[in-house]
């Protein structure tokens, strides 16, 4: 592999689902103003899949090339399925990552293809740059958060502890920069925008919801505790059924026991012919704000309901354990256990309650500008050592 | 995937190398000899090829039951193929655990297979311990270690400082064990054996060594800088050639850039056919031993050169950026730079020095037996949250 | 890889999907039965996804055990995964042939995952049998069936004209055996069964059907034509519509272009919620055949409405490409263009004749005994050479 | 995967091994020439290793663009890792496909690399053209060229009883072109060509052979006797020792079995250091042309004993079973048994008879000027069936 010569520096972001694009989008964005870099896109795993929303069709909507479409996920509601995808998507981006030659990879988060881009880039001698490390969570993606961390040359911690946590971890102050995520650079100049036409583009019945107070719902299966997720499934269909408003439940992410909330989603659709929850497959990241910001509420075990929903100052119920431990602002009720009473409650509290006050925990909407920034003048480095404290 | 119950615990060992097998044997034994648990023996990577000693062997003659053999070295001299090798090796290990249901998987080390190993295991939900963590060396293998760290639920570092750089990077105090490394557990009983005896088995002239002053060299390729290594391996041959000492030269792991280093060992070879170097392709963990007691000097860039070569004490030279930042003791000289004859100086001075005293450094004999009570007796947990120290 | 002496012989088979298991079930019934042979069961690809009816649960509740559970679908609706889910199937397969050590593997039909078992067991030096070989079809199952045949050393074909086909691609007469397909087995113990207790299980409303005539619809993407399947599926729905019976649509495989099916069959239940069409995952094979007993027309382009239809006598239309060339009974109707009146036309035509006389054309029933027969007793072998018949 | 328009034909040529080389390089200099056709090259397997020649290397020193490289070997010495190796490379083929999207994709004669472009090309609707199809020969390469046979639209054969067994296995006469092999179409130009310059390049000690006969070697694993094959290596060393000529000994294939051979060589060599074999990992297709005319007799189981040598006439032992079937001309002696007498009489017996006439079996030295025109102007279409006899 032979660096080409009087070239723009390549960044190559790797984005592998829909979350992923919403918390790198302002980047790409900034990159290609400045123009000064050459970006290259990879799309993968559930970013290809229609089930997910084909996630690679809005990247391209808006106006980005994508450079290679790697196919990486591997089918099945088991954990084995996730650690076979990581495996996969190795072999396919160490292949695209040789063509491409890019001087910076940049991955995204804390999901398998977050360190399966990592692991292919560090042994490629690449270096790798990192968004939304240092943060704290439960499930597995705690753990490969960090140790995506521990394989990174940059870091783009979200809040003041996260960068805190990444410098406790060893890693050289030099190489971590507290930007706040990109995902919530939308928000202000999207909230407010027009909510009818987003309901006309993606609902079957829109007219259901417009004028109407509205739920958001965004439900994964925790991989650690999948086999638990009917039961909560079910506890949240019937607190929703219960509160009785319109609700608009987006799509699980890929995962092992998504089977297990679908099939109780699909049960639910069925048995309630005339219920007022409407499905949806995937909001762009700028649709989602003002989706986000008028609703009455949104309950779940979504990473936004914490993150975006901040900045909004949307009530929010996040519950079970999936993001145990992650910093809050004040508009989020924290429900460790799944049950439909208590989360009835909940709900109909934080309806009364209405907006909270906006924070900017995880960012103050400029972080695509500074990470864009630093990509684009950071000295290309793969030296790397573990910084004592002591 | 479901557990069996009244089962014996079963604990998980995955061995890649020559290297694995040494730092791990000691606890092998030790379960085996214990009885309250049920070990299971996965060997891969070059752990199966001839070419790097068909370790797989050895572990059979030690009475050792391998349960599953698996083929994931992609061969290649390019760094692409380290990472193929992960992808690969994550594929089929997730396919083995799924069958062998261990309830904790031992992966050992820094290399592409250990951080495969965490991945497959941890994305199934099966706790995971690591042995060597914490160390601070160069190369690729400074970064996979600490993710291995940050994926792994129980830890049993070999120095102090290894165990506090653990605890810095966020893991909790509980699952962390100060054990010392296994490699130094057959050295007391060892170190003293009959050299002829491993010397006429491995050797096509042992003659030429018995009863002579010898030197040992290691010296695999630096993964980071493999475009390097032809140059530093004709550096070490020469200073070798001029010192004039019968030598044994192990053959270098699989890594990216081992062509490079056994092209140049074949082009010696046939030029210099009266050389006094002989090349052995492995040796069992306890051979390999008596063969560092009775060395005048090892040489290269192994990390066996500062480990287990501290607790005898035998003089050591270790060159390069491979090993840059491991603690050593004071039997080993460090040379960044690769020349001959600054090479040859040394060699000449560690001669002379004769033995060092032993250092504790790296462990005091006893790691097996600690290792082997905190695997059949932890409670397994796959629990784990970033501890910050703050 | 040794064999194990005074071992019964040990015959693997490999199961993908639904149709897989139906046309290999009496086979397995038969070898359990004999009790002279061990079997191994090995379920792959779609065989173990809920999205297609999760068969390895049909599988355990007939009593057999499974020994391996192989996730290999790559997810995706382009023809590119179906090329990898076959090199997927390949790693996955070869690891567990290398554990389970057959001396014969069954591969059944002409999917990827079939030309994925044949790879791997002939590389590995397995005898492979073959089922369904020398039939003639539209798609690239047309060519991998054939190639399936060029790496079988065993056939057992359905019909007279396989079994000619196969000799003539050279396959040695010795090892051609006529024995009809299995899946005809089934038929005349099942098709009288009681039909309500089967819609009572898979429909959400089996009251509709009842003592109703109903149509049966199995409809496949033909991976060579699957830009066009969404415009098929169209036409398929409006001449059912039209026709307004109940019917009952089968789920189609996993293939490339299925996903265009699905994104159909959706919209369609989403914009005619009144619709008389009712989906379900699978049946088991008996269960099938009692349907297809009673349903007044197949319509599709599956094997089944030829194949398993021509014995029953059920009146039967195959639509497109993907079955052209394929050996009928009287009872099917071809329409190689999918326009809805034409269809429609067709299906009123085959309403009103009703049943046919039934058809030996592939099988007599005794499929399974036959084929168990001569797994149990012929000679192991890999040897092979192209039989010129000039 | 979208078709560009307004561009020239795309056809692309997997090159896989030393081999895969020599037998397509007349069709890709015919190719270049023309200028109307686009030429895509991908090299993988061993193509891309040192320990077999690094072909890669040889194909861009003959002045032609290497598009993409793709490392699939899977590294060991037992069958399985040619299933694997299989497998890997249609995960990573596929993936080149659907970024060059190629009209034509070329798969030379029978390894497993030639399968899996086979399946890979076919899988994604892409037109595939097969080389020296319809051959008869041993191992498990007679099964997989026939297999491709099946797979492929296209067939080149090189004899006229390969084109009619490739119509006897029901190929479409319109699409099988009798054209002999390119491997014969460097022999007329090269084979009285300056043998010292090669010698010169390739030899430790060119100057024992200059001026003196030799004995040429090539020997590789027949991979469904693989146990064998360190046996058979001793023999026709032996034979070679006793005969006492200058030889050239070329490495083998990357096989199943490989290892064993390897073994053996290193082991004669080590106790043999004055031994006249000298061994070479490659030689450009035209010098070994070359080489092939001065040598006084090639011995073992390598096609081009067969093949190149008809045309030549050089006296030729082709042993074991490795070829078994093939079609030979007058230059060879059949040697079933290898066995270290019976191969000396032979060798004694050729090197007496002296150069044979030569023959027009596999070729007249114009395969690659027909096969160009065919692959530049055939219809692309890759709709196939099965063309019955009967």
């Amino acid at each position: 592999m032979t660096r080409i010569n009087n070239k723009k520096r390549r960044v190559c972001f790797v984005i592998n689902s829909r979350a992923n694009y919403a918390r790198i989008k302002s980047v790409l964005m900034e990159m290609q103003r400045r123009n000064d870099c050459e970006i290259q896109i990879v799309v993968g795993a559930s970013g290809l899949l229609f089930r997910f929303g084909s996630v690679v069709d809005v990247i391209k909507r808006d106006g980005f090339h994508v450079d290679r479409e790697v196919y990486s996920v591997v089918e099945g509601n088991e954990p084995i399925v996730m650690a076979k995808t990581t495996g996969l998507a190795i072999l396919e981006l160490s292949q695209v990552f040789s063509e491409l030659k890019p001087d910076i990879v940049v991955t995204v988060a804390d999901r398998h293809e977050t360190i399966a881009t990592a692991i292919s880039a560090s042994y490629m001698n690449i270096m790798v740059a990192h968004t939304q490390g240092g943060e704290i969570t439960g499930s597995i993606d705690e753990s490969v958060r960090h140790a995506c961390t521990k394989l990174a040359h940059l870091h783009f911690p979200a809040t003041q502890s996260a960068y805190e946590n990444i410098i406790q971890m060893g890693e050289d102050k030099k190489r971590v920069y507290m930007t706040g995520c990109p995902s919530l650079d939308f928000i202000d100049e999207n909230k407010s925008k027009d909510l009818n036409n987003i309901l006309d583009k993606y609902l079957m019945n829109p007219k259901s919801i417009q004028d109407l107070d509205f739920l958001l719902v965004l439900f994964h299966a925790d991989t650690q505790h999948y086999l638990e997720v009917s039961n909560a499934t079910r506890e949240i269909l019937n607190s929703i059924k219960e509160i009785d408003l319109p609700t608009i439940w987006l799509w699980p992410n890929a995962d092992a026991g998504t089977d297990f909330i679908s099939k109780e989603l699909r049960k639910f659709r069925e048995t309630n012919p005339s219920s007022k929850i409407q499905f949806v497959r995937n909001f762009s990241p700028e649709e989602y704000v003002t989706v986000l910001n008028h609703t009455k509420c949104i309950i779940g075990n979504s990473s936004s309901g914490i993150r975006e929903s901040s900045r909004i100052g949307t009530p929010s119920i996040t519950v079970g354990s999936r993001q145990s431990g992650r910093e809050i602002a004040e508009n989020v009720i924290l429900l460790n256990e799944i049950d439909s009473d208590n989360l009835k409650n909940a709900i109909i509290r934080q309806i009364k309650h209405g907006k909270y006050n906006p924070s900017n925990l995880y960012g103050d909407g400029r972080a695509g500008k500074r990470i864009a920034e630093i990509l684009c003048t950071t000295e290309i480095s793969i030296d790397k050592k573990f910084v004592s404290l002591n």
